[in-house]
């Protein structure tokens, strides 16, 4: 039975994930999930899946969780960033998922390495952030770090079986977003309600705007850098709009090897907590005949320049994709809120970037002094921008 | 280096072959080759290559490649069946290249393998006629089988990393040939010269008949289920147009892993020759931009019969594929000669089908009885239509 903690079970991949451990009972065993301000579902999935122990945002949530269950002492009930970093390191998992959302990923990522646990990694600001860190760190530890996302585990499983160094090229597919086909004119009337329809996945709020800006693809091909040791120059962006092919991998010898499906999360899941076997499901087999094509395009960094930004940042490297990321989490919050315009997103993180000097091989310490300033840089241009 | 023998070197594959291994100068060794009639061209091959031993199809032919060559009387030249057989159990060899076209190419495949050499199989007919023999012998052995046929060496390259037991279904693309949009009465008038023009493959004469009705799918079909171990009725075939998927396999967990590339023999030639390597090459990267859409559908029966007869062959197990194997053959050869018509070809094999009645776990003996009485009834068949 492996042992499983979640971080982030109330979110998008967390529910993903314990529907497929209900669906598989005596295989996978609960011992510990973090949740944020959800606390009636963290409630539900307790009562179901009698974790250990358990963390949440804050102290009063904590609290209100405690007196909800009416639980005794014994259950541990944590809170915050250190409980979230408990909950990351707990002795008794096997596999850690990391499924928090944004850059509070990296953290406790780094503690459930540092504790020798495997991770399931569906946090992709980890890689983004601190990608060459993490790597460091997981092979000092021996763990594994098995992606989530799909087009990252679309080639990671292509990579079974393969030596990576005949690997010569990775190529990325995007879906393209709600806004593939505007113009840009029809871009500067995006209503956020729009940009929040994803046309093949649904996920959290953040990622769907991410992926509308096609700012959560230049992350993954900052993520695919680091998880797969390939040059920047030697990852490439599809735009695919049916969302079958979920990623390919181009070999020494001309061969390309792709991994496809229908668009559920939960495939992707199941590969990464039960690597190295592949456990049956009764999720509908991919019905190539009822698609009319797949179709494959160059992506549009005119229309989308978010893309070229990611691009930009990740051959930079250092601290700038740290900055890239900060910003875009912060401008994306705004566009949330509607206070910024969906053509805001690329210039405001543009500016960010232009006045950030990024150096080689960061510390943790520069990574994290670098994401708090582009926060706070971000939110000025912004207020500038909406005052 | 690794020493290989060629069966059929002066034809398609084998031509490729050679191709492959001059580009590749070091790596690999031509220890023995063997081809039919095209004495002149063996004879090239001969003065690059420096085989230890050669085979040609008849004694006259031998005699006049040894006068041609001016060889001194150690060199030693074979001819017919005998000679056959002996360059495929040759005993430098470390990989047999099968390669000879029809049925021809069984018993020196089986020699191959009864001389413990591993096999790059070209040869479809030697697993359609004789699978389960074939797989008992090489596991006896411990000799490996890797396929040369773009599709199976898409699904064997599918499969490095893992589990045979988790493979689910097969999915064997097809580019439907130059007739896949005639309609019924279009195939009625289709001239010999038209069934030739194979839109993406440039191969030899019978298989290109071959794809045109779509027997060469079918019996890629009773293939498979041999190399993999799979039951028929998880074998599907899709109509691919663009030949660029190779084929496909489904996983339990619903994950579909594919191969694709250019239509460019090389690269599964040089993947069986490699293997478990991968040699760097200078052919093209596949552009997936270049091609407008990837385009699956169902292939039509009732057009194509062919398929349908090789499905239920494969089906029916026993001496009955290579009944239908052998039909084929007699038949595409008729068609070739311009005797009977394209429409004439799964006519004339159906009634030899409903004609034979095949046993299980056949010997070799019953397997060529039975594939010398399809020869002579589907000549009789012939001959009746045509007088």
């Amino acid at each position: 039975m492996k042992k499983i903690t979640i971080l982030g079970s109330t979110g998008s991949i967390g529910l993903s994930t314990l529907d497929f451990i209900k669906k598989n009972p005596g295989r996978f065993q609960v011992v510990a999930l973090a949740a944020g301000q959800n606390v009636k579902l963290l409630e539900k999935q307790i009562q179901i899946f009698k974790p250990k122990i358990v963390s949440v945002g804050t102290k009063e949530a904590a609290i209100k969780l405690r007196q909800d269950l009416a639980l005794n002492n014994k259950f541990k009930i944590l809170y915050d960033k250190e409980g979230l970093n408990e909950i990351a390191s707990f002795q008794a998992a096997d596999i850690v998922v990391s499924a928090i959302s944004g850059s509070a990923g990296l953290m406790p990522t780094l503690a459930a390495i540092d504790a020798g646990k495997d991770v399931a990694l569906a946090n992709k600001e980890t890689m983004v952030m601190a990608g060459e860190i993490v790597k460091r760190r997981a092979k000092q530890k021996k763990v594994k770090i098995i992606p989530v996302d799909s087009e990252h585990s679309a080639i990671f499983q292509c990579l079974q079986g393969e030596k990576i160094e005949n690997l010569k090229r990775i190529i990325l597919t995007a879906s393209g977003g709600p806004f593939l086909n505007f113009n840009v004119n029809e871009l500067k009337q995006v209503k956020l309600s729009q940009a929040l329809k994803h046309p093949r996945w649904k996920m959290g709020k953040k990622i769907t705007i991410d992926s509308a800006t096609l700012m959560n693809k230049g992350l993954e091909v900052i993520e695919a850098k680091w998880l797969f040791n390939v040059d920047i120059g030697n990852i490439d962006v599809l735009i695919h709009p049916q969302s079958i092919v979920h990623s390919m991998i181009e070999l020494v010898d001309g061969s390309v090897l792709a991994q496809m499906g229908i668009p559920d999360m939960r495939i992707p899941i199941s590969y990464a907590l039960a690597y190295p076997e592949r456990i049956t499901n009764d999720l509908s087999s991919l019905n190539l005949l009822a698609t009319e094509r797949l179709e494959f395009r160059q992506p549009d960094i005119k229309k989308f320049p978010c893309l070229r930004l990611a691009y930009e940042a990740g051959i930079c490297g250092g601290t700038t994709p740290a900055v890239l990321n900060a910003a875009n989490e912060i401008a994306v919050a705004a566009f949330l809120e509607q206070k910024i315009k969906f053509v805001d997103l690329p210039r405001i993180i543009d500016k960010v970037l232009n006045t950030h000097f990024g150096g080689k091989d960061p510390s943790l310490e520069s990574i994290l002094n670098a994401d708090s300033w582009a926060r706070i840089k971000t939110t000025e241009i912004i207020e500038r921008i909406t005052s």
